[in-house]
C-alpha cells in the first residue's frame, strides 16, 4: 500500500477503505508516513469529505493507536458527557453528581486545558484538598462506591489524534467536520465511555461559530458513536452569551454547588437537565427523556445530589465545609460593580470577549506554563433581555488588583445595551437522541 | 505574514497577492517553511485553482528562486521550444535548423532525461564526437554564427520548482493545471526565452490523456507566458500512436535528417512545420503563420535548413559525415521485423507501452544511472489507419540481442488490427496563437 496513492484515491472523492486508514493512521503514528503527506491527505478530507463508514473507522484507527482506559471493574454503563467548549461552562461540576444520584456511573477523566478559565480539573482544586490522583482501583472503587469519581489524564491515549491535531492546526486543516468529529469521539471512546451525551455550542463564543457547523458537527459525532456501538445523543445549545453567571474557577464551583441546592442560574440549571436526561437515559436508568427529568428534578429537591457532590469531594481529598459554605472557597481581594451606562435591555454579552477579559483577570492560561489565579473572574447580574437602568451593576469583577482598566474597557465594549426591548436567545436549540 | 493564513485563504477560494506568493515560494526554497504546509497549500491549489494573475506570480518567483540564463548577447528574438513529452519525439533535433536557417535564433538547453528514449543531447551525442559542453561564449558566439546551439543544463535553475515537484510527486497534487503549467513555464524562462512556442501532447501516450485536460493546460501557459512579457503560442498535437516512424536515438537523428531533406515522415514533417511557423512569427521573421511555412518549405527545399545543421553539428565537435550518410551513426547488431497476424487496418499503436517497449531493448533509462544503447530502437513501417496484409511486417526491431521475445510480446499485444477501415487521427487537433 502506498500512501500516495491513498491521497489520490481521496482526491479524487472515491471512498477509503478501512485498511487504507488504519495503514496512514498508523503509520503515521510510527512516523513511516511523513507529515507532508498526511497533511496532504488532510485538505484532500477538507474537500472531499469521509462518508459514515469511514467516519467511524478514522475514530476507531485513532482510538487503537494507543491506550485505551479499561473501566470494565465499574458496574453499570459509564456514560460520558463532552462539551465542545465554551464561555463559563460549569455544566460538568453539578452533572455528574445529579446523574450519580440517578444511579449512572460517572467516571471522568478530566484534564486542565488552555482557556479562559481552568478546566475542570482546576476548578476543583480551588476547593482546598481536593486531588485527582487516583490510581485505576481506587478510581474505580469510588465510581463504585459514590457513583462518580474524576481523575487526571494520564496514559498514552489517541497519539495518533495528539499529531494529527497539532499537523492540522498549522497545515489550514481543523475546520473540516469529518476531522473534528473523529477527534473528539477517539478521546472519548479510548476514555472507556460506553455511551456519549454531546453538547454542541453555536454561537460568538463557540468553536462552531454559525448553527449549520454546530448541526453538522452533532449529527456527524451521533453517527459515529452509534456506527461504533457506544449510544450516543448530543444538543445544539446557545453559546452567544456565557453559561449561567459565573466565569472562574472558585466562582463557578459555587455556582454548581448553588445549581445542586436548586438555586442554579436558570440556563444553567436548564442545560443540566437537558444533557442530564440522555445520560440518565443512556444509562439505562430511565425509559424516556421526560421520566429522565423528573428522577433529575428529584434528586435536586430531596438533596440527593448535593450529597453525592458532598461525597466525592470528601472522596478525593477535598474539605467538605465549602459545599455547606460556599464562602470558604478562595475569595478575590477586591469586588467592582460595572454600572451601566444607559438604561434599556442588555442585547449582546459577547462570550468570546468576556471570557476574554475573565483571563486578563487571571483566570485561565494563555499558554501551557501559566498559573491560574482560582479566586478571580466575573459575576453576571443580567443576561441578554434583561432589563437594566443607568448606573445600575451589571456584573461584578473579582480582582486581586485593583488595575482593572483594561478588563472594564472590554466589557464595557463588548456588552451592548439597546433602548429597544431584546429577546433572550433560547438555550436548548435542537435535541438530537438518534 | 504566516503560511497557515495563506494555506487557509486559498483554502476558502481567496485570491492569493504577489507579496504571498513570493513569500511561500521563497521560504520554501531557503527551508523556512516546511513540506508539510507546502503540501497542504499545494493540495487548496488543486481544487480552488489559481487565476491568471497568480499563476503569472507563482511562475516568476519560481524563476526568481534560482539563476536566470543571460542570452543577451544573442542578436534576434530567442524563440524556444516545448513539448510536453511523447513517444518518438524527433522534432527539435529539425526544427532547430529549420528555425534557425529562416533567421530566427534558437539557443536551446536541453537535459538527458528519464523516459522511453534518452534527451535530446542523449540522441545528439549519437554523431560521433558531438558535445554539448559550451562556455557562455562560445554558446553565445555559435548561435550569432551559425543561428543555433545546443548547450547541457548548468547553473542552478528554478530550485523552488525542483523542491516543489518532488514533494508534488509524493502528496497527490502532481495533476493541477496551475502548477503545471507554471513549473513548465518556469524553467523556460530562466533559460533565458523570449518567446515560447509549446506543443501540448494528448492521447494514451501523452501526459495530458484527455483532450479537454491538454487544452487547458496549453491555454494556462499561453496565458502565463504572454502575462509575463514572453510570446507565447501553443499547439495540441495528437500522441495516441508515435510520432513518426523512429524510435530509438541513432535512428530518431536519421529521422530528423530524411526530415531535413524533405523525405520525412508526413506527421513529422507537418509538425515541424506547425510549429516552426509559430516560432518564426514569434521571432520576428514573418508577419504571418502562412509566410513563416512558405520560409520554412523553401529552406528545406532549397538545402539550408540541412546546412545549418550540418554546420551545427561540425561547430560543436560532431562527424558531419553522417549527415550525408546516416549509415555511418550507431546500429545494432540485428534486424527483426514484426509481421502483422492477420489483414486488416492498424486500429491501434499504443505509444505508450510501444515506447515500454523501445525502453526494454535498451533505448532509455528507466533510473539516473541506467546507460542507454544508442543503436537500438523501433522502426515503424505502418501507422494508425494504414492497410497491412496478413505476413507483412509492422516494423522493424534493431536489437543488440537475440532475446527479444518480451518485446515482441508486449508489441503484438498494443498493436491492434481491425478488419474495418479506421481513419488516421487529425495530428494537429489545435492551434492556439493567442
Amino acid at each position: 500500500m502506498r500512501m500516495v496513492d491513498i491521497i489520490e484515491k481521496k482526491r479524487n472523492g472515491e471512498e477509503l477503505t478501512s485498511e487504507e486508514i488504519r495503514f496512514f493512521v498508523q503509520g503515521y503514528t510510527e512516523g513511516s508516513i511523513p507529515d507532508y503527506q498526511v497533511s496532504s491527505l488532510m485538505m484532500a478530507i477538507y474537500f472531499q469529505d469521509m462518508n459514515d463508514r469511514e467516519r467511524a473507522d478514522l475514530t476507531m484507527a485513532m482510538v487503537e493507536s494507543g491506550d485505551q482506559i479499561d473501566l470494565s471493574g465499574i458496574e453499570g454503563i459509564k456514560v460520558d458527557k463532552h462539551s465542545t467548549g465554551g464561555v463559563g461552562d460549569t455544566t460538568t461540576l453539578s452533572l455528574a453528581a445529579m446523574v450519580a444520584a440517578c444511579g449512572v456511573p460517572v467516571a471522568k477523566m478530566s484534564g486542565r486545558g488552555l482557556g479562559h478559565t481552568g478546566g475542570t480539573i482546576d476548578k476543583l482544586e480551588s476547593i482546598q484538598g481536593f486531588h485527582v490522583e487516583l490510581t485505576t482501583e481506587q478510581f474505580t472503587k469510588q465510581v463504585n462506591d459514590i457513583g462518580t469519581a474524576v481523575v487526571g489524564q494520564s496514559g498514552n491515549l489517541t497519539p495518533a489524534d495528539k499529531k494529527l491535531y497539532a499537523l492540522r492546526d498549522v497545515t489550514g486543516t481543523v475546520a473540516s467536520i469529518p476531522l473534528i468529529a473523529s477527534s473528539i469521539m477517539s478521546k472519548k471512546i479510548a476514555s472507556g465511555a460506553d455511551a456519549i451525551v454531546l453538547d454542541v455550542k453555536t454561537g460568538d463564543g463557540a468553536f462552531m461559530k454559525t448553527y449549520e457547523d454546530a448541526q453538522q458537527l452533532a449529527h456527524a459525532m451521533v453517527q459515529i458513536g452509534n456506527n461504533v456501538g457506544r449510544n450516543t445523543m448530543a444538543i445544539i445549545s446557545d453559546m452567544s452569551q456565557p453559561l449561567g453567571f459565573a466565569i472562574g474557577n472558585a466562582l463557578e464551583v459555587k455556582e454548581a454547588i448553588d445549581t445542586l441546592n436548586g438555586n442554579g442560574p436558570e440556563d444553567l440549571m436548564e442545560l443540566c437537565y437537558t444533557l442530564g436526561s440522555q445520560m440518565v437515559v443512556l444509562g439505562g436508568k430511565a425509559a424516556s427523556i421526560e421520566e429522565a427529568r423528573q428522577q433529575l428534578q428529584e434528586v435536586i429537591a430531596n438533596g440527593k445530589a448535593l450529597e453525592v457532590f458532598k461525597r466525592f469531594v470528601e472522596a478525593q481529598g477535598g474539605d467538605t465545609s465549602v459545599v455547606d459554605d460556599p464562602s470558604r472557597l478562595p475569595q478575590a481581594k477586591y469586588k467592582f460593580e460595572l454600572p451601566a451606562k444607559s438604561s434599556g435591555y442588555i442585547a449582546k454579552i459577547e462570550a468570546d470577549d468576556v471570557g476574554v477579559a475573565a483571563m486578563l483577570l487571571g483566570a485561565g492560561r494563555a499558554t501551557k506554563e501559566s498559573t491560574i489565579d482560582l479566586s478571580v473572574g466575573l459575576v453576571l447580574h443580567k443576561k441578554v433581555g434583561d432589563e437594566v437602568t443607568e448606573g445600575e451593576s451589571i456584573l461584578t469583577i473579582h480582582a486581586n488588583s485593583e488595575n482593572i482598566a483594561e478588563v472594564k474597557e472590554k466589557l464595557y465594549q463588548h456588552i451592548v445595551i439597546s433602548e429597544e426591548k431584546v429577546e433572550a436567545p433560547q438555550l436548548i436549540k435542537e435535541v438530537i437522541t438518534k
